[in-house]
């Protein structure tokens, strides 16, 4: 068997796969050598999710690659029609951000029931001022994205004693469906936005859904910036249709420095991290080279995309 | 029977005490008129919990209130030596600030873990600046103070993943004694301070103390500023010693103007707010309202403070 060839979409720091060498040949490709170099590479890792290259280097016909992964939880950067049609495994990061990403929602929904923005501003003023800020048990958060995240999300809010409502694609048990949503939405103090990037969820959190929501509620977006109208979130918070923001993607990164966004009371701005704890490089790398073990072993992979669907299909 | 005489020491807003309409008479001090009508009390409601007036004013000997209560956790404020040895019953609002403060606490950890508040100055600076944050699941927490507030802290910790210790006056079934504390602190990535206020605890976070811990840890204050020996928790936080603190509570509040808390990188400084979420003074005179339907009645009081141990024994 001749070694297979790994190309590598490079972002630095590249990733740890010591333990694959000799295995395997690796290679590196930016987004200007992609397309060359994909059709000579059985195995492609998109270590540098943040780029869309793949979409425009995927061959449309002819030799390419057997599997895709890519270190990040959504697939939206890489799924063309091309590759959605082929018979190419797509993997994905599935698991190494949930805990992350739960616990940052905990805090920013903490961090707004007891008014900490203002009170580091307060603090700036050398301001004493008392304020009666919000318990958070008893409240109600409506959490939209069923798979891993969003389930994280939900456990760690229930954790606090927010009483939480799953919503995903469809009704099943402990989740509802999008027959739900607005529902949910209305009665919700915290609303949060953890779905992956499809046709169905581009633009969900719109004019109209922001109309909905109390004007004491919180939105959260810790999915993809394309889940919303960020023209009509800047408008539901300057009119306090709802009370704040924290978001943590954008519909384009980084966030531009004109954005309306960074100055609009009431919203946090933070720059694609809240999955990103302290040796997660290393975790997305160590996720991979187990994944291909498997592959090399021919065993079945984990993690696998339902390419038509835009995500691993759960539980 | 003649009706009792209920005085309060007044703070704005008056405690509502509608049920107690026509069983009582209720009368009004501030700091210059109480000691002249404390004689003539039956009951003392504290509800100005900010005032050290009941220390002065405390009649050495002769006719005196049957029963004190403080709408405040801690007594450090009117406990004096003659109050200590009088038969009057102190009795305090244990059990209405458990779940705010171990909230503040939780929002707090996050806080720092995930680097909040240097997220908020970047966004003032419209800066994209990804970082790696912390996760809070098994991380160390060391709780001083093994009451309803310090465990509810605990509990609020435990549900995020944090490993916590409490630390009590003396070792009980999940409670450390003091004779752990130094070596608790010194592997704790957040130490919380949550005991009362008494001879025994005052100014127990010192320098050798601080000195103890870990420079990536945390210290948060929600007990009592003089729990703290504050020059030598700004120079820990100066010299790096300790990462940083989130106080509540200060030696003198409010903190003066020319402090150099708070201007201090690392520290948070919120106004004695930790507990007060929406609702509390409502229900501080509900509790105190059930307390007195209890005393009315001749029955046992509940919430009874130990005035020679400066709290409320716990289980």
């Amino acid at each position: 068997m001749t070694t297979p060839t790994l190309l590598v979409l490079d972002a630095e720091p590249l990733p740890r796969l010591g333990r694959l060498a000799g295995r395997v040949r690796i290679e590196h490709a930016d987004g200007s050598t992609l397309a060359e170099r994909l059709p000579h590479a059985d195995v492609l890792l998109v270590w540098d999710f943040t780029s869309h290259a793949v979409r425009r280097a995927w061959p449309g016909e002819g030799p390419r690659p057997r599997w895709v992964h890519t270190a990040s939880a959504g697939v939206d950067h890489l799924l063309c029609p091309e590759l959605a049609a082929s018979d190419t495994v797509v993997t994905n990061a599935r698991g190494v951000f949930d805990g992350p990403i739960a616990e940052y929602v905990a805090g920013l929904v903490l961090a707004f029931a007891k008014d900490l923005p203002r009170t580091l501003r307060l603090q700036r003023e050398r301001t004493w001022l008392h304020r009666e800020t919000r318990r958070v048990a008893g409240t109600r958060a409506c959490v939209v994205g069923s798979g891993p995240i969003g389930r994280a999300v939900a456990g760690t809010l229930e954790a606090l004693g927010v009483r939480t409502a799953l919503v995903g694609r469809a009704a099943r048990d402990g989740v509802h469906g999008p027959e739900d949503l607005d529902r949910l939405l209305a009665r919700a103090d915290w609303v949060v936005a953890a779905a992956p990037l499809t046709e169905e969820t581009r633009g969900m959190f719109d004019a109209r859904r922001f109309g909905l929501m109390q004007p004491s509620a919180h939105f959260v977006n810790v999915g993809r910036g394309e889940l919303v109208v960020e023209d009509a979130l800047v408008r539901a918070v300057r009119d306090r249709w709802i009370a704040g923001a924290a978001l943590d993607v954008f519909t384009a990164e980084p966030l531009a420095g004109g954005s309306p966004l960074w100055e609009l009371d009431g919203v946090v701005v933070s720059p694609h991290m809240s999955g990103d704890t302290v040796g997660w490089r290393d975790e997305l790398a160590a996720q991979f080279v187990e994944l291909y073990e498997l592959w090399e072993a021919g065993r079945p992979l984990e993690n696998v995309v339902d390419k038509r669907r835009g995500y691993v299909p759960g539980h």
